[in-house]
């Protein structure tokens, strides 16, 4: 009897002490913002297959995305067709990671929805997916179209986009190769309290 | 001798029960997703105190945004003082609840770094505050300044702001008062697989 009150007492204290252990991570650990601090940009993809509940978890985190009163101006194009990865990583020299992608998702804006605001809001779009691609271990990089008139000839003129869909991003995915590091970009001297 | 076999193996059972129940947790829960997905626009706010180490990880958060070519156009002008957190959201209608905020962020970009993608770059910024909150229980919402020029004018008298500092978003902060749900915002319908 005295040695099951020994045996219960010593499994009551080992399992508060991982519990205890458990809670001390989750206060010390926040995987969201260390998942938004260890986002990089990543350019070379290994051939592993992105699997659809991945895809549409990037999907399900671009559409969470605010958006000025909420009018939601999205509309993404995903690229998983190879050739077509190939021909436009060709075409477009500013993504010609797309070549060695797995997939892509491009990132659009209809302007009969937000004329003046679809470029910020698509922003965060994109950066939730580049997050979202980050805590999945999988590699992704913001690959600018917007603001430029050359790069959204072509990605237009690819997809025979209509009129009011403008394109901001392309963002090639795959499983990452090599070793890939982010940025410390923190600079105390951008910070300004109470006053300029 | 044989009681104390019987005590190991019933700790180890116990132990390595709880330690299968915590991998499976990390493999079927992702929380960064989680926080992408629970983020949602906070315009209630509690008396408490927003700690230094929080509003620290809010900045860091905001600076590992990616931006074009690594220019970096960020500045952070953070407002912790009450009485201007009240002058401010007295004056600048969109961004009223800042008089019950307990901080506020607001975004800038230097267009001297990057006068064609600074408020894209400062939208990533934006967003990656709002998640880092979300992530901490801190209540935030995007009030959009750019591209508004009355509310631009606001603000950047205000603070006497140089010609070249423009202002994207002021987020006010603080730990939410009342329930405060997400969207579910996804819509199938702007899914475009390979073609428009």
């Amino acid at each position: 009897m005295k040695s099951l009150k020994i045996m219960a007492l010593i499994v009551i204290t080992a399992l508060s002490s991982v519990a205890c252990n458990r809670q001390q991570q989750g206060e010390a650990n926040n995987p969201a913002l260390e998942t938004i601090l260890n986002r990089k940009s990543v350019r070379d993809y290994s051939t592993k297959e992105i699997p659809e509940e991945a895809l549409n978890n990037l999907l399900k985190a671009a559409m969470a995305a605010p958006s000025s009163r909420d009018r939601r101006p999205w509309e993404l194009l995903v690229i998983s067709d190879k050739a077509l990865l190939q021909e436009l990583g060709g075409k477009l020299r500013s993504a010609s990671m797309l070549q060695n992608a797995n997939k892509a998702i491009i990132v659009c804006g209809d302007t009969t929805l937000s004329d003046n605001c679809w470029f910020l809001d698509c922003s965060a779009v994109t950066q939730n997916i580049l997050l979202a691609a980050e805590s999945m271990g999988i590699g992704a990089v913001w690959t600018a179209v917007y603001p430029y008139d050359d790069r959204a000839a072509i990605v237009s003129e690819q997809f025979q986009l209509p009129e009011n869909i403008k394109v901001l991003a392309v963002i090639p995915l795959g499983y990452p190769v090599g070793k890939n590091t982010p940025k410390d970009k923190f600079d105390a001297t951008r910070i300004h309290y109470n006053k300029w």
